[in-house]
């Protein structure tokens, strides 16, 4: 039987799977994290299914070596394109941030008109549209690729910016005339643009960041298989308390360690981020 | 001695390094080229210089493989920070695309006063600032990074695009201020954008785009090692011509061979590119 005090392994193609991470450790304060972030292969969304499949495949071999108890897939790309397959390969529970987001617009939607918003490889897999439609075959689902958001979001041009405003403007358009009442935010970077996004689309439609629904889900999957951690709060070094180790975050990512933990600091609390460089290409 | 009939080896992180060829192509009609675009892995721009010379070496290594008798490292990043280590590493010659480009905008300024724009990676490196000074020590250089020129020109938003126009405006204000009068386009993309940067810098600002000077000294190096194929020009499939076989051209990407071909149109005669996919990670 696993031991529930080893860490949840978290990756996405880079940085966006943090926003994942912040309401992981919000929901479950007691799970440690080990975070890998491959921003030497960054981005997944123009890339086509068989490298992402196999660069997931890598990962997740790396934080297994770690000693992970459990693996979310923190990025929409490698949800839409690699969770099935994964879930084949490994025996460890594996969750995606696709399924959780879906459920969750499905529930808010009240004129059944939702709009999906990713990189071009989980748009083109129609992957959002199949589990919303799964979960009531009576929505409508437009989907919209925005591959200029990510390179805004990482060069910082967030809030109350004029360029990436028209920019939302242009990508959005299409979809506001479709009159949708529910938008997902279907890539981990997106939320870092949410007060854009909500400007462009107006405040009848509500933005849905499936981050929270996944440590929601991933609450519930812990439980169920009797892993959740017992300790109050993951450390943020390795400790003893009361004879026990407690839990402590790790941060690896595949290049340019000092330039993650820059960025990721406008996400989590840089006391916590001492990220490591490491190889995964081994991993096959 | 090596074969003159043998292709250049060309080299780019993804499709931009096309601007070169169809420069080379122009200058050296009856050579063949042997592109590889590393669209699995681009960009390289944001990536660390380890990363980017092992990139370099596994490349090399794949294209004197396929018989290239000489390499065109056709992306400023690599040129950047890979050139010297892969003359040492390798026996063939080998040219990039940043010296060619500081010596022609050395060759172009009258105030001494030089801008270069390209990746964070290219202008962390200073090189051509290195190169300019050996040219010439009198001049003054100011570099800026300009990361969202990539995926602007990748969304093919090139042409009097209001947005891109913008964004322009936003990175070269600072160079604007420092009264250059020659602009280097220091990333092989960029060329695709050339008359949004000419708009925003004015007319009195001369554009460099080193592709066309690094054909130039392609030139000059395959006749001094005596390399210059004598075909009259290079075909388009393999054929015999008077009992010679005629020289092609052949493409390779690492991943998205369609994608590739779809952009790469827009740069080069369609007729001619029918890329595959190859991976040259095995190539250490």
């Amino acid at each position: 039987m696993k031991n529930k005090n080893v860490p949840i392994g978290v990756f996405d193609s880079g940085v966006g799977g943090l926003t994942v991470v912040r309401e992981i450790m919000e929901q479950l304060p007691g799970e440690a994290i080990l975070y890998f972030g491959d921003t030497a292969r960054v981005p997944y969304g123009n890339k086509s299914e068989e490298t992402v499949v196999r660069y997931s495949s890598q990962i997740i071999k790396f934080l297994l070596s770690k000693g992970a108890k459990t693996i979310v897939i923190a990025c929409n790309t490698a949800s839409a394109v690699a969770l099935e397959k994964m879930k084949k390969e490994f025996e460890v529970p594996i969750i995606g941030v696709v399924e959780p987001g879906a459920k969750a617009a499905a529930k808010v939607t009240r004129n059944g008109r939702i709009g999906v918003i990713g990189t071009e490889a989980t748009i083109r897999s129609g992957i959002y549209n199949e589990f919303l439609q799964k979960t009531n075959p009576h929505v409508t689902v437009y989907g919209k690729a925005c591959p200029l958001f990510v390179p805004l979001a990482e060069e910082g041009w967030v809030e109350e910016d004029e360029i990436t405003e028209q920019v939302a403007r242009r990508y959005l358009a299409e979809l506001s005339e479709q009159d949708i009442d529910t938008l997902v935010l279907g890539c981990t970077h997106y939320p870092l643009l949410r007060s854009v996004i909500q400007k462009v689309v107006g405040d009848k439609v509500q933005l849905v960041n499936p981050a929270v629904e996944t440590a929601r889900e991933l609450k519930y999957l812990l439980e169920e298989r009797r892993l959740l951690n017992e300790c109050e709060k993951a450390g943020e070094t390795y400790a003893v308390a009361g004879g026990t180790l407690l839990p402590q975050h790790e941060f690896f990512v595949s290049d340019r360690a000092e330039k993650f933990k820059q960025f990721a600091a406008s996400i989590l609390p840089s006391a916590i981020l001492r990220p490591e460089s490491v190889g995964v290409e081994k991993f096959e």
